[in-house]
């Protein structure tokens, strides 16, 4: 059993007032570029891992998917997710991404935002979801880029020319890290750019697009403040296919 | 026409002096791990980007490559490229990586060696490659990780606690980089991991591996003055192919 953070009260509380818990999908600034790596949503039968409120999942249902599967280890998300919806295409189930199994084939969009991170066997995850997708069946995902998690001290520093930069170290070193993130204590696994991408061709899966992302010049301009978050990416989002050849 | 600091004598003469051009393959810590993305080279058609001294271009042959072809932008490289050998089945050729253009469907292996930072117009570059490659053919690169060439002080910085980490800034901002490397002002062009891999999938490649490399755990244990070069990736190694899947 992973930690579940989510369902510890002090965490969830303040989770639950970040921009991106308030406003749902329009309050993550990463949603523009993570949306444009999407199949068109029409008709789609969706699996999202860690769904937790339901954005997503009811987002997609709203813009035409035939159905909807959110999982999440948390019940005090699920429970709000659930409260927000009364649609019965979307179905919300409590389970461990590291346990949790699906059926064969069954889906075209699988989708995670967010989530894997915490996942501790990612290639056993990955094959199960290679092995959900139905024929150019899309994977679709963003985690905390790794030059953000590898850090011992993440944050911050001023160099004395001025310049603020992002104390990389320990990058190639993968494995949990320990980041103290609302509460103290939260775990993360911490790997590689280079591990995501093999890990998804190992389990099958072709790479159509990897994105990292950072605010664009123009939300820099609208967000004078978010400069600085061009020195380095904040997350990384990925693309990738069950087929041989990645549609756009 | 790009720079050329390859036929700057004084660079000239420094870099001659590096273990990797004094040494060739045997040299360069990270061929352990590029030779692994290698496809067999028993009768392929080889072309080299970027051939230097000509270290790969030898090696190949000795490896039963049926031909091989060595670009080079440095007439001073070149050669010493053909005084070291009388094989007729190697051809070099001066040429700049930006206006070249190869034959379609010509090569069974494009291979370069920590060239292609120097090059301008990488999309037009990867569909001529894309162009040259035979069916299932190979096209295995090395550049600087964009981690190393981002930064505005690629220098270590030291840390209260006494860490050693790499001040990574400017990442998300893609263009030319002046380094001082062996002498001042080398221009190198700063690209995303993400930059290209979605330039080789835009040109029609497959991704098959992705490694960033840094000394593997052996590698330091031999020479324990590295340990510091795992905190951040040194290099960055791709292999793609021209049909849709990837083979072993």
């Amino acid at each position: 059993m992973p930690q579940n953070i989510y369902d510890n009260l002090n965490f969830f509380e303040r989770y639950s007032s970040l921009p991106r818990s308030k406003h749902g999908l329009d309050g993550a600034p990463e949603w523009p570029v993570l949306q444009s790596l999407l199949p068109t949503i029409r008709n789609l039968r969706v699996l999202d891992l860690g769904c937790g409120f339901g954005w997503f999942c009811r987002w997609a249902m709203a813009a035409g998917a035939q159905s909807v599967v959110g999982v999440d280890l948390s019940k005090n998300m699920l429970k709000r997710a659930k409260e927000a919806t009364n649609d019965k295409s979307i179905e919300y189930v409590l389970a461990d991404l590291d346990t949790i199994d699906f059926d064969a084939a069954s889906y075209d969009l699988v989708f995670s935002s967010l989530t894997l991170h915490y996942v501790k066997d990612l290639p056993a995850l990955f094959n199960k979801v290679f092995r959900s997708l139905a024929p150019k069946g899309r994977f679709v995902f963003s985690v905390e880029h790794p030059i953000i998690l590898a850090p011992t001290d993440p944050s911050w520093k001023t160099l004395d020319s001025g310049i603020a930069v992002w104390p990389l170290d320990r990058y190639l070193d993968e494995g949990p890290r320990v980041v103290n993130w609302l509460v103290d204590g939260v775990v993360k696994e911490h790997r590689t750019v280079a591990t995501y991408v093999n890990l998804l061709n190992l389990s099958g899966h072709s790479i159509c697009r990897v994105e990292e992302w950072g605010p664009s010049l123009e939300q820099v301009q609208e967000n004078p403040e978010w400069a600085v978050e061009r020195n380095r990416p904040y997350f990384l989002l990925v693309a990738a296919q069950s087929n041989q050849e990645c549609d756009d």
